[in-house]
Parts: C-alpha cells; sequence; structure tokens
C-alpha cells in the first residue's frame, strides 16, 4: 500500500525550496550549487531583470506593454528562485530574515523624518 | 465596536507584501517606488549580497564565518523585499511565476540530457 | 581643398570618447544616454559578462575556451564603452579617476599588511 | 651606472594596466586575481556606481550634487581598474575589442533605422 503524495506546503517559498531540491537532486546539481555559484547566477538573473528597464523613464516602466511584462515576470522568477536556493545551502529561513529586516528598516527609517524623502538611512 | 486585526496570512510571500505596502505608504514612498527604481534597488541588493563572496573559493562559500552569513542574511532579505514590492507594483504573482518557471526549467533541462552538466538549455 | 582628416587620438579612451560621441550623435541618441541610464546599460552589461563565469570554478576561468572568451572579449568592450560614454556625460576625466583611485589603494592597502590577503581594506 | 626610468606608456589604458599588474605583484595578489573573482568584483564595483542613481529621474541624473559626483567618479575608476585587470588577465587587447565592438555596433544599428529609436538591434 503506497502513502498518498504530501500536499504541498501552504507557504510558496517552503513549497519552492521543496521543489528546487527535487530539481537539482535528479540532475545532480548539487556540486554547482555552491553558496557563490548562486549568488553570482542570482545577480546575472537580477541584471536580465534591470536589462528590461534600462531605457524606460520611471513613468513608463509602470505601464509595461504586455510581451514585456511576460518576460520580466520570468526573469523575477529566476532571481526568486535562485534565492530561495541560495537560502535552502545556506540554511537560512528567508521568511524570517526579511521580517528582521523589516524590523531594522523601521528603525532606520522612522516615518517622521523619512516621510518623502529618498535619502539612505545614514543621512537623514 | 472595532474589529479585531486580521491575522497575518500564513503565505510568507503575501504576509511580506501587505507588510511592504503599509511601510511604503506610511513613508509616501510610492512615488519612489516605480517599477524600474524598484529593479535597480534589486539589482544594486545583489550586487551587495554577491561582494561577500567575490573572493571565496567554491568550497569557502559553503562554510561563511557566522558574522559574514548574519550580513549575507540580511543581503538575501533585502533582494526579496524589493522583489516582493516590484511584484506588487507590476501585479505580478510572485509563487505563480516562479512554479511556472520550474516547469519551463524542466522542459528545458530534461534529466536525460542535464544530468551532471552545466551548460546552458541552448547548448544542450 | 579639403584638410586631411585628423589622425585619431594616441590614446585609445580619448579615441573611443570621440567615436562614441558621433555615434550617438548620428543616431540622435542624446537624450536617452542620462548618466542613470548608462549607469545601468554599464551594470547590465557587467551581468552578461558575468554570466559567463557563473559555474566556473577560478582555476577554470583561466583556462576559457576560444569561442567563450571571444564573447566575454565584446562584453568586456561594452562595459568599457559604456564607462567611456559615462565618463563623457558626466566629464569625467577617466584616466585621471583611476590613477586617483590606485592612489587611494596604495594606502588602504600598504604592501606591508595586505601582502598575500583578501581582506577589505577596513578590515586589514 | 643605473638607467633612468622609463615614461609612462603615453596611452592610459597601458599605462593602467602596468601599473595594476606592480600594484597586485607587490601584494602577492596573483592567486587572487583569477578571471572569474575579477569579474565578479567589476560586477559588485558596477553595483556601487548605479546604487548612486538608484532613486533618481534621468534629468536629475545629468546634475549631480558635487559630492556626488566624486562618489561616482571613484566608482567609476574601480570598474575601470578590475576591467584593465582583467583584460590582461586573458590577454585581451581592450582597445581593440572596443574598436571591434563599435564597428559591430555600426551595422547593428544602422543609421537609417536606428536614428531616434531606443530599440535593440534585433528588433530594429
Amino acid at each position: 500500500m503506497t502513502q498518498p503524495p504530501e500536499p504541498p506546503p501552504a507557504d510558496a517559498l517552503l513549497e519552492l525550496r521543496e521543489a528546487l531540491r527535487a530539481f537539482a537532486d535528479e540532475r545532480a546539481w548539487e556540486p554547482f550549487h555552491s553558496p557563490r555559484n548562486l549568488a553570482t547566477a542570482l545577480t546575472v538573473e537580477a541584471g536580465e531583470l534591470l536589462e528590461h528597464f534600462q531605457w524606460l523613464e520611471n513613468a513608463e516602466s509602470a505601464a509595461l506593454p504586455p510581451d514585456t511584462l511576460a518576460a520580466v515576470r520570468l526573469e523575477m522568477a529566476d532571481v526568486l528562485l535562485y534565492l530561495v536556493r541560495l537560502a535552502d545551502r545556506l540554511g537560512v529561513d528567508l521568511a524570517q530574515a526579511a521580517r528582521d529586516k523589516m524590523r531594522l528598516n523601521a528603525q532606520r527609517y522612522p516615518v517622521a523624518t523619512a516621510r518623502g524623502s529618498r535619502r539612505k538611512h545614514d543621512r537623514l
């Protein structure tokens, strides 16, 4: 009697982590997935994402043509996939890291001084 | 009679999306959060993440000293936060985009040919 | 009687600056060549350069196959071209900036403490 | 009888190449200067350059405050220094590569079709 397959986790980041592990494992890609390689691949994908915006005014970038948006969407997916994989390899809980960083940002950018400003926290 | 606050979403990406919206809204940062600006900020953060790895051998990068790992963790958080924010501004469902990209990757990198290989799909 | 054409400047950076100005001018690209756009394009090209190295060990990267080297060479050219163009738009003397930075690096990385070390100057 | 020191090369790229060789040699940095490491460092510096522009409108970026311009100038220097060093390690003649790429760009972007357009060559 076989077990029914487990349902996917309710949390997308956990679901992707498991899916990426299986994907890499089936392809014997573990040796290539050093944290350095993954951080490099993530940066390369960020550049590919940015390429779509490089000649646009800010206002234009909020109204992308459908084919550009479709391409941008997949580049964003690439960034997320490498980020989730990197987190897995480093043993980092990505959601908790983001929550911690948001708490730090709330301290660095108090509403009273940061409101309407583009300044970096060390210049507020 | 006031409503009790809603519990946070079970999914971390949705939780972060809501938290980032509130954060930007309180600070009147919406005008700065054009998709182009956010894609640029994401790339800058990717570079800051990569900086920690730039002189390391692959093997070394799998055993980071604790202070480096702590810094890397927060850089990863920055990448995620800008990615979630960008997705929100573009109306992209990040989790679904990642699932779609994984399906595409499964087609591009069949186990039979991709196993143990670092080649890009157009060279397999 | 026509004038003979002026010889190209002896200095490659000046030669490229003049050639890029003429190239952009003929194509009416000046409006797109804001410093921000050029810095973005430069970063995108850096990512394309890096892509060729993303799965390589350091040792492998010193012995690139000829077709990879040919591609890498042109990506390096792209980085240089955008850098020269950006410098022109900002009124920066690139060679002098590099000399100034080398002088700063000599102070930050004295031979006695930096020898054989990968540490950043603020950790020496 | 000692020889007088050789004058620096008239060409800035050659001058910098020699200066960087000596700098790395004195510090025994050759083992760290693999092409992959240098390409990574170049990308990290490009990100630091881009950071100064990340919240600016295109028009603003053409009129940087003096302290920003001074910082931008040194980030540009960093990009150039790593590029020159990478070229040296790969045996690439950077000036000739740039000339070759400009010739290719002239073919890809004929004045007649590229004038006033931001389209990439494969979409002209």
